[in-house]
């Protein structure tokens, strides 16, 4: 366990100066769905945020916790998903230079928003090893900052402001169910419950095709994994040194679905809800419906990771 | 033009009566589709109304609006789509019986949404006057109440609470567009802004292939439409003798959108606000983008009428 681990204070401090750059996403619920589970829903909606999704809670955080010197030099990560989007606008609100590391065959619709937001795009190979290769030159030529999508614990810091909020717009939860991918954003949840609402259970959904968090609990280390199969595209990368033992520390469990569920959650929530929520933010809805039983009369919140879908290819 | 025509006080308080049934819907904008069109505009999201769009609305305040011997021996209608759900619900929550006339081709899932909400299904032929015999004989078998879709004044008294909710939560708007199918919901929105918003002009948004609004308003007459041909199945239908002269008297001018346009603003809905909006929905902001030109700088409301798809038959 890292022991810099921020306090209550520190986080609020953290929430406030993210106000003037993101959206206080609204908490919806649903009468059908709390029939369908019998627990007392609270869907804390991340694909109303900026970008789309709540990375732009942790890529802004490391932004603004960059020194001028730093902030000179610009930064510079690997995503062809959410992130890579969230920290191009968070380069852009603060000024700064982004370069993002994405393989050549990006979908473009994701390219283009980057590049809306006036980011630099640097195409590397498609394998994990190109684009970190690609990173490391980068910084080693412009010195600018790296940061992680997922692994980093300024992100992780960022995205515990969706915890906060969550906590301040419903009662006392008896639950949190967050999607694990690289595990920055259940390690942000957990982190804010830890201080806010420290009775509050935290649990993870994973997709059985990307299960590395669960192996990973299992086996008491990081287990990452190989050769990820899921439509949860958000999902298919592996805990890191940073995400692991905060995850370790404060979830009380993964649970993973296959992908059955998983489109079967989605659609839902699309049409229960009229809302659009990527695959990875069902997961964790998926995680609840699997597990029904151990949650019925229980207050839970879930947190929707985002909303970015290609509707051109739909599951459905 | 009827003379009963309600004003501001009694519209107020059908509203008020309505407000322990139905949703007080959010209002969303989008910093994205402002841009795009030069315009300031307020989504109201009837998408997240029960039953999944307005028709609770004027539903509801129809079936409240029977004396009790009236309600004694229930209310039928013909539709094959949302108001078919919505007078159901209405009836349900109302405790009285409800037969709602279908073709025998209605779609499963919309079949089984409104036995869901207990009501009877009484199945006629597909054209439009076996499902209009068919109710006469309800009407004389049972003593049913018939209530119309959308040529109804209560029905449309009922529509206006939404006019009412979207004044009280925007600033003065200089224009609001809603989708045009019957003509109910026009007519109930611009019944609530002439009472409470006079200066706030009224447009409608029509598919090309239903025109009938479009041709009725240059006709001076009503011009039922014959064979209508577009994926806005909301839309299809005609202007009756009660809602023709509330939208000739106040609404300023109908604009007509072909299929294309239609599908192309459910998707940048879709895409850019993450939220579900059924083509009859898309046609109203359809129509704003294509006459965006003369409505740069202005505040403009656009009723996003319901949410109701089927996710196995998008256009995308």
């Amino acid at each position: 366990m890292p022991t810099e681990l921020p306090g209550k204070d520190k986080l609020d401090l953290i929430a406030d100066n993210l106000k003037p750059y993101i959206h206080r996403t609204p908490v919806m619920t649903s009468r059908l769905i709390n029939e369908m589970t019998g627990s007392e829903i609270s869907f804390k909606c991340e694909n109303f945020q900026k970008t789309g999704s709540f990375k732009i809670r942790g890529a802004m955080n490391a932004v603004l916790s960059l020194s001028n010197e730093e902030k000179a030099k610009g930064v510079v990560t690997h995503s062809s998903g959410n992130f890579a989007q969230a920290l191009a606008y968070a380069a852009k609100q603060a000024g700064i230079n982004a370069k993002i590391v994405m393989p050549e065959t990006v979908v473009l619709a994701k390219r283009d928003a980057v590049l809306g937001y006036g980011a630099e795009i640097i195409y590397s190979g498609s394998k994990p090893a190109d684009r970190e290769i690609k990173c490391e030159e980068v910084r080693n030529e412009t010195g600018a900052t790296f940061i992680h999508p997922s692994n980093d614990l300024n992100v992780i810091k960022g995205h515990s402001s969706c915890a906060i909020e969550l906590f301040r717009d419903t009662e006392t939860l008896d639950a949190v169910f967050t999607p694990v991918g690289g595990g920055g954003l259940i390690s942000g949840i957990a982190l804010g419950f830890k201080n806010f609402s420290p009775q509050t259970k935290m649990y993870g959904g994973e997709p059985a095709g990307a299960d590395d968090a669960y192996q990973s609990m299992k086996a008491g280390k990081i287990i990452p994994v190989s050769n990820p199969d899921t439509i949860a595209d958000g999902l298919r990368t592996s805990l890191g040194d940073i995400t692991f033992p905060i995850i370790k520390e404060f979830v009380t469990e993964i649970f993973t679905v296959i992908e059955d569920e998983i489109i079967s959650a989605m659609r839902i929530v699309w049409e229960r809800m009229k809302i659009i929520i990527e695959p990875s933010s069902a997961v964790a809805f998926a995680a609840l419906l699997k597990n029904s039983a151990g949650f019925k009369n229980k207050k839970v919140g879930i947190i929707v990771s985002g909303g970015n879908v290609d509707l051109g290819h739909l599951p459905f």
